[in-house]
């Protein structure tokens, strides 16, 4: 009985969708794991009310006063005094109470039935709750004859229950209101941890009483309070969030060495800046003295069972370097670094019990010695995630969710916990997969540019984690995330509108249309191409460049893409693909002479000039090849490889970013070579 | 030695002047009172600093430390550890502390100068330093060199001591994040006065612990806490902003009566809605008693010696209807209504004298009975303002000035205080107009379209109230008026962005670029033709639809009426004018069928559809007309008719809005009528 409507999922346009469909379109995200759909739709209007039974407190309160407030937004209707109706559109019915602290594995299910004359939203405790309220919002549409929701009925679960987000706040600091908002967004992708990346080399976050020199001489200024703490933890919580933080040792760890090089394996002194990669001192009792009152400190502030404690990347260097370093391995029959690490992991792990703390971990904190108690999160595959699960630790994916790598949508929402090396696991191993993360590292990052950074893409990731194995289709993932993007808005997320006023910024000008036509063409480039091109990354550098305000995945040039394929595909005769194709191409041909005094004219649109005639030369060529394809679908050959030479120049990077909109242009040329003769007879 | 640059005034489009021109514009709004131009520019980079020489508080650090966010905002260059430098970039000096809490009459000159090494602010006190800083913060621009300002010299202070904004807070309740993001604004474009208007029929918004009856009954739950008033005053403190309360009395005070009835004239009971004008009773004592602890727990609140009573609109009904009130007026010798409310307003003006408050009231409570010291201000015009100081009082304008009204900024900015009437007065006479007040009046405005219903065209009310009066340009202004806008954007405000996020509501998606384009050629009606039109007004109506979404004043539309106009007085001779005037047209007409679909498919766009087949027919029309121009200039007289009929049925407002591309359409058609015949020589 399941229904999963998938109309419109293969259209290029949204709005063109939006508008030529009977059907309901179901734009929930991530896709719950049961819809039957009924027919009908249950009118929100201004006698829109809420009722609540069952298990009742503050909190579910404030999730019921939240939802309204987004129902205000998303349909103009004031609704103040929704609540307490005799004859309730929205009936909230949850049987008992949530964990306190929230805990992994806490029951997220929930069931929303909608009539054409009442929605029931039921759950066994309220983290459903919030989950469906969610699903509610993301169901509201506009129609003919008012906002509905469509009939149907959802029964919800998620596939695992660790679907969390890192946000690193060490490399670039993201204050609390950012943080906050990113929170929201977490809420309605349905994501339940926000790892916190609170300590690297370069910066110490939290506010230490037991150490103050950690963010006294740690931070430059840039650190979290205790009360902001406590106070992102409980909007959090509130959002069916767990707060998992990391400090990263002993490895990454050089802020904490400006306040206290005692803590070093080597003689300092430290700086913020740099790229030096001191390590902790595992040999120093002292050392453990520091991070048992420490974590002492910290286990008041996160009220989580799980504490992570990084252990990735440490680089040896000191500890080779160091003779007590070396005489104490000797000692104690410690054979190499790996081995030195896993004595310190060994001895955190007891200060991490004492505290009531579960040891997460980077991979690099596998280690025969270390007892299965402790979750392992790969960064490095699915192998890793696999010979973990394997030797009976649970564990938690992230390599393919990394966000700063730029990849679209797609590519992570193509990656699965359970796939390749984890594909083979018996169930028991496979139910130590607890789930996976996606990363926010801050390299490239500011509070201006996060939200941006982190979504949409972001839901594609949360859906992977969310909604069963099988729904793996794309084009129906990315009908979805446009439809989550737009609702983003209303959390006062600025991943869409950040673009425009660093574009003013830049141009000096609020008509900035031109400019956002050449953006349009552009992403940043992938993986570590930027950070390979600026290896000594100064995080005191202004992010203000086109780089940093250009789209991580632009939907603009996928859907030209996707255009340009379907038209190839369908054997060059669509005219109406060929007229949206030639409208794009018509638009960046002629857009350089429009932008170019304005790009001569500011220092920091000056590196875009060579791109804007490159898309210039290549969508006259791409309109040229349009020409052949029309009329014979054959072109010159020296005409062709001048075309495809300069494609191939195009597409290399530059001003750290890349003209994505070559590669269909390249197409459209290729294309029109002519068809390989038949063999020769002779 | 005065020079200031109007370059790129009449030019249509801020961005073909920024790029096309080599001396800087400078974009400062309110224009300074002298501006000296001098060779060269600062360079704004990362080795930018900030010292602080004379006097300094923690208030002025604070303005400083905003000063630099913003800073930051605009560059995107981080600034974050921008104080202290030994050679600083900018210098901040002021003589001495300002008054607290801030009178009326505080000097807030500044003088700025700026060398291509260095910037020097300095004010008699830090109210000037904050002026000075906004100024500073509109100087920098993007160029080929970097971030800059231009080295220049300004000698500035404000034209009128009295320079406020009047915000509606009962008809519709504005929260406090709104109200504080309206003060930035203010800041920036330097005005001085918050005029709360903190009750009305429609709700009393303020806690008050004395009779919590009043917000308790009278607010439906949406008031400010004493501690949401504390913080917006401090707020507007920092921002060197005073704010005058306002409640309204003895009309405009139904919400009153819900919890005290006893306060009214007539038996009740009362409601917050409906159209009943009741009035306080002035004849019992017991009101006075009231409004004397009233008066003595808001004095607490708000620490400005003004104190605005209302007085306007009383209407006389439940006077004239209450025997015990009839038999006071004639035991008092009172003649008439008029002569009442005289009497009231002399019993309340000794209560805010006990509590050290200088009455201000509206144009009503003018009465002769009434002492000098009392302010009037002016909803009626320029006549009443200079009757008052003829009499003197001080007086305010706000004739002119009314937000809600929907006019062009060009109309608000043509209106002066010292004009018509008040030009007449004598130099003491004149010397009593402190200045005046725009009025946002909030019978259609929520937290979402409150932004754009003041901004940006506030600010040329703001600029009228600063700057020499000579300064009148109103090019000029509308060129700085959009600078100024895009800058206010960095405050969060969002008054442009809140149109884009409401398109997508009623279309349900987020493709609204031919909505948009639709919105283009839209305003509001104009004057009180809304509320005539909807004579029964409920205020908890949602507040969603097109009108409530259309930008009061729509730059799209003015810049096409100008470039109609600059093409037919160039004697349709420009091809580029004709061009940008085609491609408009072209666009508008084609827009119907793109839209029709969606339209039709949502209930709060279906009013739209005769709107945009007019506007698609008229676009036609002007294409038609065009091409008669370029073709001798003349059309027939059967097709002129026609069109002309058109336009002056899409002349009619419709679905609350008027089509204001019409008028310069339709001047297009006329253009094309053939050359009056010489006088028959018969």
């Amino acid at each position: 009985m399941r229904t999963i409507l998938r109309a419109c999922a293969l259209m290029l346009s949204t709005a063109l969708c939006a508008a030529g469909q009977s059907q309901p379109t179901v734009r929930v995200m991530p896709l719950p794991a049961s819809i039957e759909m009924d027919s009908g739709q249950l009118l929100i209007d201004r006698s829109f009310s809420v009722s609540v039974t069952g298990y009742r407190d503050p909190a579910l309160d404030r999730a019921i006063a939240r939802f309204v407030v987004q129902l205000s937004r998303e349909t103009g209707i004031p609704f103040w005094s929704a609540s307490g109706g005799r004859s309730p559109t929205l009936l909230i019915h949850a049987e008992h109470a949530r964990a306190n602290p929230q805990k992994l594995g806490d029951d997220e299910s929930y069931a929303l039935a909608v009539t054409p004359s009442r929605a029931e939203l039921s759950a066994p405790n309220p983290i459903g709750i919030l989950h469906g309220l969610e699903s509610f919002l993301q169901l509201v549409e506009p129609s003919a004859s008012g906002f509905i929701v469509p009939a149907l009925t959802i029964h919800d679960q998620p596939r695992f229950p660790w679907r969390g987000l890192l946000i690193d706040v060490s490399r670039h600091f993201i204050p609390p209101d950012a943080i906050k908002r990113n929170l929201d967004a977490m809420a309605a992708a349905k994501m339940n941890v926000l790892h916190w990346h609170l300590s690297d080399d370069q910066g110490f976050r939290v506010e230490s009483r037991r150490f103050p020199r950690l963010h006294g001489m740690g931070s430059e200024g840039q650190f979290y309070t205790q009360a902001d703490i406590r106070e992102v933890v409980a909007y959090a919580r509130d959002r069916g969030i767990r707060v998992v933080p990391e400090f990263d040792v002993p490895g990454h760890s050089r802020s904490w060495f400006l306040g206290y090089p005692q803590l070093a394996s080597g003689p300092g002194p430290y700086s913020l800046e740099g790229n030096a990669a001191p390590a902790m001192d595992p040999t120093r009792e002292s050392t453990y003295r520091f991070l048992d009152r420490f974590v002492g400190e910290m286990s008041g502030l996160f009220p989580d069972r799980y504490f992570h404690i990084g252990g990735d990347e440490v680089d040896g260097k000191q500890w080779d370097a160091n003779p007590k370093i070396q005489k104490f391995m000797r000692a104690h029959h410690i054979e190499d670094n790996r081995a030195l690490q896993a004595y310190f992991n060994r001895r955190l792990l007891k200060i991490l019990a004492k505290h009531h703390k579960i040891m997460v971990g980077w991979d690099e904190i596998l280690h025969p010695n270390l007892p299965t108690s402790v979750v392992v999160q790969s960064w490095r595959g699915q192998q890793s995630l696999a010979t973990a699960a394997r030797q009976g630790y649970s564990g938690l994916l992230s390599h393919g969710y990394y966000l700063d790598l730029m990849w679209p949508a797609a590519r992570h929402y193509a990656v699965d916990p359970m796939s390749d090396a984890a594909a083979g696991l018996t169930p028991e191993e496979k139910s130590r997969i607890l789930g996976g993360e996606s990363c926010m590292w801050a390299e490239w990052v500011t509070p201006e540019i996060i939200d941006a950074r982190i979504w949409p893409r972001n839901a594609a990731i949360a859906e992977r984690l969310w909604s069963p194995q099988s729904i793996t289709d794309a084009d129906s993932m990315y009908a979805r995330l446009e439809s989550f993007s737009l609702r983003l808005e209303w959390f006062g997320l600025t991943h869409t509108s950040a673009r425009t006023l660093m574009l003013r910024r830049m141009a000096g000008t609020e008509d900035v249309a031109a400019l956002a036509l050449l953006a349009d063409a552009l992403e940043p480039v992938k993986d570590y191409t930027r950070w390979k091109a600026n290896p000594h990354a100064d995080f005191h550098a202004p992010l203000n460049r086109m780089v940093d305000a250009v789209y991580a995945e632009n939907d603009v040039a996928r859907r030209f893409r996707d255009a340009v394929q379907a038209y190839l595909q369908g054997g060059h005769s669509d005219a109406a693909l060929e007229a949206q194709i030639r409208a794009h191409l018509i638009a960046w041909r002629d857009n350089d002479a429009t932008l170019r005094p304005l790009l001569n004219d500011r220092s920091l649109l000056q590196e875009l000039a060579p791109i804007s005639a490159n898309l210039s030369a290549l969508s006259a060529a791409g309109l040229q090849a349009l020409d052949y394809l029309i009329r014979g679908g054959v072109s010159p050959e020296p005409w062709r490889t001048q075309q495809l030479a300069l494609a191939t120049q195009a597409k290399a990077p530059a001003a750290d970013m890349l003209l994505v909109v070559v590669s269909p242009i390249e197409q459209l040329i290729e294309a029109t070579v002519p068809p390989a003769s038949p063999p020769s007879l002779r």
